[in-house]
């Protein structure tokens, strides 16, 4: 065990847990408690029963966030189960109150069936201003995510879908202009074809980029029409099925080929290095750019890929420059999406996240080690926070109106409380 | 509006709610969630993979309680929903940290099926160290109670039912002493036939009163055997049915017949006054002891009952002598229940706290105008709390041992450290 598993441990183990729930409101003695609860409360309680949305105005539900997971496909660590889950959730819940100012809890539930998920989400509904659906495995996830966009009148959110998703199109964004390329006339292989891969391809398409140039990888090769197991997908994983038949133009059928003459790599399956070789990406387009998004390790480390000819080069490691981490979106998108009392957080809100994460980075200065913020760069939350907010407001998604002044100011003036907050607490 | 609805909007409307989920663990800078998040985290829920009980130990599910309603019986509001529900779960919320130091989630759910919610508990079970059912109405609320307490393994609570049976109870034991009687040989009317008194007469059985010797009174008057509306009560409400069938051995069928020489009447029934009739007490045994529970204002006020005779006479209200309160039980059950990471809260578990509520009192020195101690006696609370975990453990119910001292002077601590903290956030 390392020095920082034990470390994790110990914590853990110290404090019994990392969460906690607390007043905001001042209680001075029991008396307050006839305001705050019997007999005063009941005022509140009929204000809301004649009009249902004031739970998002006199109750604590416009900033709660759910973070929902069955633990099937918990970090690398696969189906561990609801409660070994536990830890995971509590830890992302501190990163939603420390980048987004949100009260988030942790719910680790009992049932892998997808339906139950769905229903479960929808009961819960009413406790909450939004779902943040975590580690459930691919494809289900794709169901329970399309579904409950449709039923709920909260935002849902898949952070490993929609999050990556968009850390990445910010990334690329970027990487585009640096190297000159035109994101309708580009060609993308998608090395990977798990949640992730599968919600950036959908999100790169909305973004503008023709699904017929992208190539998937799977763990079989290309996506390709007429691959052999073409019928088993379209029954078992119709998301990967439609880019099956939507994406891959020429129809290439090997890795290599996949490759050849491409602009972007953009690899999310398996930690390395060794996974993505530099033999293909010496046979890529000029100045290749390359993602390689696994963690720990990507899937080939930097250095290699550019000795191998890559322009840039992104991963998921905080240690690395160009890190792609969902925790400059999620955050920022819930808490513009719940600062306008959003109905759900739609593809153009998260492109909206991404497009400001490009421009803060283009502001400061793009260059083959600078595509995206760096997490500490804290003026960042707060802009994606308002441009999210005001793409919902654009598209009569959100609840209440407000300028795009008063969402940033309010969005800023939380998360410098918050982050002086947890530090005096400490 | 009063002012006292006003202030209380008002507060609602200023801080947006009256809940926060915060960290309890430092956080100093981003580089803490190696630790508190990826990838130190993944070595916590390995170990939780390895052995689920330890959740209790590495995360702060042992201390995180459910607030669960679906809207159905709030206060005296009736069914006014979830979404309205959510003010007062929140006042609940602050009561537990306040005076028992749990975290407690609001889930106030979009279902009003028994079923569906007992399926719903069940599957957020993992995320949870217990359960509180709130404002449920009568009769599915026994039924979801019973059931959730065979299916779970972490306890469940309906506080309408126990928290007010554990307190009447407290009370009960104390004024019998005072006058002298004999819980085996009283005659007790139950006044009203909801949650509270049904599970009150369930409670007292327990204790050692015998069945025979109650008569509950609902709107049509005493239950007793062959009622016109017997049979379908026995289809409807099997719980009061079996009231029907244990109690009143007299077979009296008037008010006043039951009245006559009852030692105690416990009235949970609705807001009075008049609701309790002067001439009903006159009529009763020496030493009339009269509960008029009934919120806000008692089925009969003491002074009109004492004028009648009354011996001694306890309510629901903070501005009177003897408050029956839940708010004495539920805290303290559920710290000592957490505290030894308890399966269920056994009737014997409720019965403890009674029976260390009354010791408390009588320790103080017991008189008419003090059967039960008061909320302000922050002493009682870690007391009831240690009495409730050792009775788990003597029954085979913990998950942990550990000594009374232990389980007293860590309950003490953090009831302590919490109104510091309280009022320190003020």
């Amino acid at each position: 065990m390392s020095e920082l598993d034990k470390k994790a441990i110990e914590i853990s183990s110290r404090y019994k847990g990392k969460i906690q729930m607390l007043p905001k409101v001042p209680i001075k003695s029991l008396d307050d408690f006839s305001i705050l609860y019997t007999p005063g409360v009941a005022a509140v309680s009929k204000e809301i029963a004649k009009n249902k949305d004031l739970s998002f105005h006199y109750t604590y539900r416009w900033n709660a966030v759910a973070i929902v997971t069955d633990g099937t496909r918990v970090l690398g660590l696969g189906d561990i189960g609801p409660e070994a889950a536990m830890p995971v959730m509590e830890g992302k819940a501190l990163l939603f109150k420390y980048l987004g100012g949100v009260d988030a809890i942790p719910l680790p539930i009992n049932t892998k069936d997808p339906d139950k998920i769905i229903e479960t989400v929808k009961i819960l509904e009413p406790a909450f201003g939004g779902i943040n659906l975590e580690d459930i495995e691919s494809p289900k996830c794709f169901y329970i995510l399309d579904k409950l966009r449709q039923i709920l009148e909260i935002p849902v959110w898949h952070d490993d879908q929609q999050g990556t998703a968009g850390a990445t199109l910010a990334g690329l964004i970027t990487s585009l202009e640096i190297t000159g390329k035109d994101p309708r006339n580009i060609k993308i292989v998608l090395y990977g074809a798990g949640a992730a891969n599968i919600a950036t391809a959908r999100l790169l398409y909305k973004y503008g980029i023709p699904y017929e140039n992208m190539v998937v990888i799977d763990s079989h090769g290309p996506l390709y029409k007429g691959r052999q197991d073409e019928d088993e997908m379209k029954l078992e994983n119709p998301w990967k099925y439609e880019l099956l038949e939507k994406t891959n133009k020429e129809g290439v059928k090997t890795v290599e080929d996949a490759f050849k003459n491409a602009d972007v790599v953009i690899a999310a399956s398996k930690p390395g290095p060794g996974v993505i070789k530099p033999e293909w990406i010496k046979i890529m387009n000029k100045d290749p750019i390359v993602f390689a998004l696994a963690n720990p390790v990507p899937e080939i480390w930097p250095d290699e890929a550019k000795k191998a000819g890559a322009r840039i080069v992104a991963t998921g490691r905080s240690d690395l420059p160009n890190q792609i981490n969902n925790s400059l979106v999620f955050p920022a998108v819930f808490r513009g999406a719940l600062d306008v009392r959003a109905k759900t957080i739609s593809d153009e809100m998260v492109i909206e996240a991404a497009r400001e994460l490009a421009a803060f980075a283009r502001e400061k200065g793009l260059n083959e080690n600078y595509i995206i913020p760096k997490m500490t760069e804290w003026e960042v939350y707060p802009r994606v926070a308002a441009a999210v907010g005001m793409k919902a407001i654009q598209q009569g998604l959100a609840r209440v109106s407000l300028s795009y002044e008063e969402l940033y100011s309010s969005a800023k003036a939380m998360l410098d409380n918050v982050r002086k907050l947890l530090s005096s607490l400490t």
